[in-house]
């Protein structure tokens, strides 16, 4: 990768004068947010935050950072996991910020689309499609933080990937600075079109390396009319995994989430969450968490949901089940799945593992992840839980019990090694949502070496020759 | 782009050797149906057409090849409208076909993926999905002869892409050769996997100019067990749109297809083509062909289809309609639309244009079209008709009745260029489908000319640097 520039004095002049007293941050206090990631990964340094207000200004600041081969930090909302949008320690890196472009620039009914741009944030799209009628089916646990420019630039899952995809699925158009400073105007709205290399793609879940994207037509769908949410008791994962294959053979367009989540993970939740209860007559070693969901007027979803239930218990795939009856009951149901995360927190120290693998291998890779990590650490608590239906499992490790946390964490990489030998013999990912970021650039070669890893740095070559866009991010 | 070299005799040699007697044909009767489209736009000349049988002799091909600087063209069932894989006419180029390649490597109906070489036939991938219980959600014209991996270098669309999208939407992983002969083994079957660029999109519609497509995994979806089609008479374009929106908003995971056609073009069916008939009371102006499927058991489509046309009546958008109440009378409607193409030849001339429009300006583009194409030669005769729940209508033109025909074909840039200007105007493509070939790229400058073309030609040197992938086309 070649050397980058320190940002001279002259160069931040520069940049004043193109965006103005609101759009350049140096005051330390001001860019302190900017330099940290969300986990609290990493602390990096910057002599500004720029903070652009349109393409134009952003297209300039590009320009004039890459005449003086200044390195720069496309940010969003700054969410990652990864550490994905932190500048490098050395202050080298400048951080750009999309904040203040946050428009709806059109929306279309009757076509489904939503042209917004980056700095905007999911639920500020999702609101937007909501006011039209529509529904943009993308949602993830920090939409109200998260921007359109870093769910794409990550390429974003979360719950309702099972039905829509991910955000790259959802991308019609984009607009795109280029790391020279050109803008790429690509905001077409056409769901037929093939005219050439399908760049969009390539920006998408490039992380912000090779570009910054600006602006995206997103897909939308119909608004949901009628939802039915269930909780599943099962004696295996793979009676779960048997119950989202009769769901999905009977009505896959209905399925807007199909959640796995173990006994374990869900005891936690209702000892440290208040407010919680188990509404099933008595506890189990595997949950599903079903959600369907359809704007056909009186689907009876319920009844659809009763049938396929009833059959699955009769099977022995399910021992016992509830069905939401009003709206309260289905947020109820909802949070044992969303307060993992905290329950696991707060039981004690976690590793954490965002990984995928084929839907019908879940079952084993649970089975087996879990075995080698009991055999690594006598005590040691598996937690997976998750995206069944796509294959992804947050598949986590809590400390045993009466361990003390800083010895436990000393073991994050064998007990990550542990998990991912067993997801790469079922041929899996080791990041299925999350991306690389500054976290996991190192184990590229390794899972993506060879052709696949070359391919990537020759791209990154030809369309950022001088390494300026978000160094040290993705590739090693 | 570099100059390429002609074969020597100690390449092709060379290539014998790799190949095996029944991998490499030169007799010119043999190579004959390899050298010349199925529009018999271009004629071509080869040395020899290369039939490698497996990954490693097709990458020991390519690397052979690139060894000596000797151009490929990469070629599956030859069906494309555009040219896309015809040899030079200097016969500097040796043609690959992928035709030998054609196994099932693996299919799963958990996961829902077709694991298949890239020269079985589109039919054969349907066939393998269909007796695993599944549907692979593709369906062209040329279904019977077109292969798998053109149908993803084209990235082909046909009826189902307003419910599944194009072929790009349906592929999960790839296998590639790349120009040099090395061999990128992407063949992934995960729903989520964010590590580094998504490489696989970027082969998907490049039409061979970057690598060769040898193997895929395709996304399957469970097989619909119900089947509603109904045929609608309508006054206006408008109303088709309508109608589209009507349908969409009311139950849009049921929409299989909604294929627009026009009263002139149905009266060439009904003059040109034996055995079909109207079975509606009267002729009109407009018609919608709608197809709702879904595997839920039980679900009544054919009361949803009656409720939402019933309303659409009242509302005065469809003038009368006739749902199928056979397999028999499905096909026959079915026959109404597949007939267009056949009828229209046999009318006259016609010049075609595959062309795409955000969907909510169709009414606007098949208006403003055929006014130009009418300024432009009195007694033309337009005759759109496509899938409107895309945006994308075959918007083609017959001669005036009586014209000679070589004198009409003689207008066709100009006729072409008329409808372009509207197309574009409305912010649409003049490649919906069917993608560049060797037809079109002059038009990319002045389409995706700036940025986009300069991106596409950064990558295409990056990859592919000696320029030896299907010369002369996609890029200008």
């Amino acid at each position: 990768m070649p050397d980058t520039n320190l940002p001279s004095a002259a160069l931040i002049d520069r940049l004043r004068t193109i965006l103005g007293p609101r759009g350049l941050v140096t005051d330390a206090a001001d860019t302190a947010p900017h330099v940290e990631d969300w986990r609290r990964l990493y602390r990096g340094r910057t002599q500004a935050v720029l903070r652009p207000a349109s393409t134009e200004e952003l297209a300039a600041v590009v320009g004039a950072c890459a005449a003086a081969g200044v390195a720069i930090v496309p940010q969003g909302g700054n969410t990652s996991m990864v550490g994905g949008a932190v500048p490098a320690e050395d202050g080298s890196e400048l951080v750009l910020s999309l904040a203040r472009m946050n428009r709806v620039r059109a929306i279309d009914p009757v076509d489904l689309t939503l042209t917004i741009e980056a700095g905007a944030t999911l639920r500020a799209a999702q609101t937007a499609a909501q006011e039209a009628g529509c529904l943009l089916p993308l949602s993830i646990g920090s939409e109200g933080t998260a921007q359109v420019g870093g769910i794409l630039s990550t390429n974003a899952g979360g719950n309702n990937t099972v039905r829509y995809g991910n955000a790259r699925d959802l991308v019609l158009g984009l607009e795109v600075v280029l790391p020279d400073g050109q803008v790429w105007n690509g905001l077409r709205r056409l769901r037929k079109d093939n005219t050439g290399y399908c760049l969009r793609q390539l920006f998408v879940g490039a992380e912000g390396t090779l570009g910054v994207i600006t602006a995206a037509v997103l897909k939308l769908v119909p608004r949901p009319r009628e939802t039915a949410v269930a909780l599943c008791a099962m004696a295996s994962a793979e009676a779960a995994l048997a119950l989202f294959n009769r769901v999905q053979t009977h009505d896959p367009a209905s399925i807007q989430a199909f959640e796995y989540m173990s006994g374990l993970g869900l005891r936690f939740v209702l000892k440290h969450i208040p407010g919680v209860a188990l509404p099933l007559a008595a506890p189990a070693e595997h949950y599903a968490l079903i959600e369907l969901a359809t704007p056909r007027p009186n689907a009876g979803l319920r009844a659809i949901l009763e049938a396929v239930l009833e059959t699955a218990m009769e099977q022995g795939e399910v021992l016992d089940a509830v069905i939401a009856e009003s709206e309260g009951q289905r947020a109820a149901l909802w949070k044992l799945r969303e307060e993992h995360s905290e329950a696991q927190k707060r039981e004690g120290a976690s590793v954490k593992n965002d990984v995928s693998v084929p839907v019908s291998k879940v079952p084993e890779l649970i089975r087996r992840a879990t075995v080698a990590c009991e055999l690594l650490m006598p005590g040691i608590r598996a937690v997976p839980f998750g995206h069944m239906g796509d294959g992804n499992i947050h598949f986590n490790l809590e400390q045993p019990e009466g361990m003390d946390p800083a010895a436990f964490l000393a073991q994050d990489h064998a007990i990550m090694d542990a998990v991912c030998a067993v997801v790469r013999d079922l041929d899996g990912s080791f990041s299925a949502e999350h991306g690389i970021g500054k976290l996991k650039p190192y184990m590229m070669p390794d899972w993506r070496g060879g052709a696949e890893l070359a391919l990537m740095q020759r791209i990154k070559q030809a369309i950022d020759p001088q390494g300026l866009m978000n160094p040290g991010k993705v590739l090693p």
